[in-house]
């Protein structure tokens, strides 16, 4: 199989985010061949055209790089206020502002994970608009909304749930399958 | 006329940006009584709930106790990648997480302005969305987007456009006025 | 306590609905003073402009005069492929073209029951987006999704569930208040 | 090239729709080989589960069969109450009732017209949402919203504005090309 390489990006910068758990799992669980490499970015500043139209942080133009090196993309994000985090759009906001535009034509799967029952659904649709405009390809299925995320994930971090493991196996597998399709 | 304090966040942490001129413009329209202040949270941290836990910046701790003692809130904002700039986001994140949370229950209007034809119809919804969790009455009407914004501001900000310029008279004037009524 | 009357409206136009029970349940769970009353729409044709500048049929025009004369509405509705049933969309579609549009300023509530776990999370935000364009207030809280409905209700249709129950009667009497608060 | 086989519904019933007109266009804009149907759907009843679970209306039965036939989809719908007409969203609801699932994996293109300024951005990302629930592929680029329609089609519906002629022609050749690449 064709070796796939996918660039992660966690919605949460705390060290014990459920979401960042859920992108080790997903690095354990795609298939041979795909390597997922989780990127940290959490020392972007907040974007402000003035400052960006001056200099852009070397951080950024290092991800960017990695970005479009990429044959797909994984976020895995909790819900804010029934949307994404200021600080995953603050990144989503520098990357689109690249040329060429990194994001554009990525194949990329979404996971979100909260400690809540409903696992994030609203923020999923918000993220899924945002990547219509950056021209993502966003999988369809399987959706992974992660619910009651601190009773699936054990203290080191290490996904216990039967059910959540096979939907992020599927996920994976279907990542790279769709980047193969698009390629 | 019972005295009526509003306070303002542009989207946009741009010196020129149009959304922060059409906070000007409120300023300047607003009824006698209603005192918009433009609030600038451009130097908070990206939000992490880490950090967070450990340290409340003093400038955000400033911003929720001007929003606890605001009568309304006012939003304008630009549409970066069909929702909310990262930044705005981030401010709302933070605040989010103050107790008592200082956004529930304010009246507030939403204006979004951007050189586009939409004008930012895609934001106002998400942000809409946003507020729900957060508990806040947004006004339903006017709802104002301006678009081509470079055609309706002046190179000093100042606002040109007759049109707009009544739209934004109207909202303030509801404003207050919902902001009386739920008092 | 001053009479409020309440026009309900199900999403489903099954016999059994949850959603339609949910109604039932609000009937018994009401404050004192405050009737809530369900109206049948299933008879109402697709709308087709051309038709409707003909003749409005007779059954629109009562629920029309039904939802003026309200203090307030509710609706209780599934979720249809992650957004509002097709049916219910068309009752709203029919008011909106009525002069004085019928909806306009309403206090309003919305609940949302289903079989799965998320309980109809995504057609509420739908919901609220429609009626921003329509003028009608919506309550914030409580949220009321309704997951694994059928674990809630008995075959009578008799709402068991106690959370859901205290959450349905802090709803009505929010809904209540809320309509004096804007009248 | 291979024949590629289009479906397209309208989202208004009107005879004089502009959605309808902007699928006459496409028809005559798409590239050789591309051949679109406009499906007639205006005699569909509301759809009752009480009623689907004893008989599917045979117009149904035989738009799921060109549906499952077809290697692409194309909907053209105006935007009603800041979302889909009801009209459409019924007939979405009753294919999505069907075994298989006939729009499951279909490519898929988005076009709105309306009299507005907007040209029905917000119906657009209602109806996204919707199609990630059945699994349909739905085209980035371009998004076309045709603002003030009354001026870009004449009395007889032909398009008149070069730009959107553009446009329709480049998107239903991503249409094709999207369907070959997924086939």
């Amino acid at each position: 199989m064709k070796k796939t390489k996918i660039i992660a990006f966690s919605g949460s910068l705390r060290a014990a985010s459920f979401n960042t758990f859920a992108i080790k799992a997903a690095q354990q669980l795609a298939p041979a061949g795909c390597e997922i490499e989780l990127i940290n970015y959490a020392d972007l500043p907040l974007y402000n055209q003035d400052e960006a139209d001056v200099e852009t942080p070397a951080l950024l133009l290092a991800i960017a790089e990695k970005v479009r090196a990429a044959d797909g993309i994984l976020f895995a994000t909790p819900e804010y206020n029934y949307s994404l985090p200021g600080a995953l759009k603050n990144l989503i906001d520098w990357l689109s502002r690249q040329a060429p535009q990194p994001l554009a034509g990525k194949p990329t799967a979404i996971i979100s994970a909260s400690m809540g029952m409903l696992g994030g659904a609203r923020v999923q649709y918000h993220l899924r608009q945002i990547l219509v405009c950056l021209d993502v390809h966003v999988l369809n299925k399987p959706e992974i909304m992660i619910g009651q995320a601190h009773e699936k994930f054990d203290a080191q971090g290490q996904l216990l749930d039967e059910t959540t493991n096979t939907l992020i196996a599927t996920q994976m597998q279907a990542l790279c399958a769709f980047s193969q399709q698009l390629d």
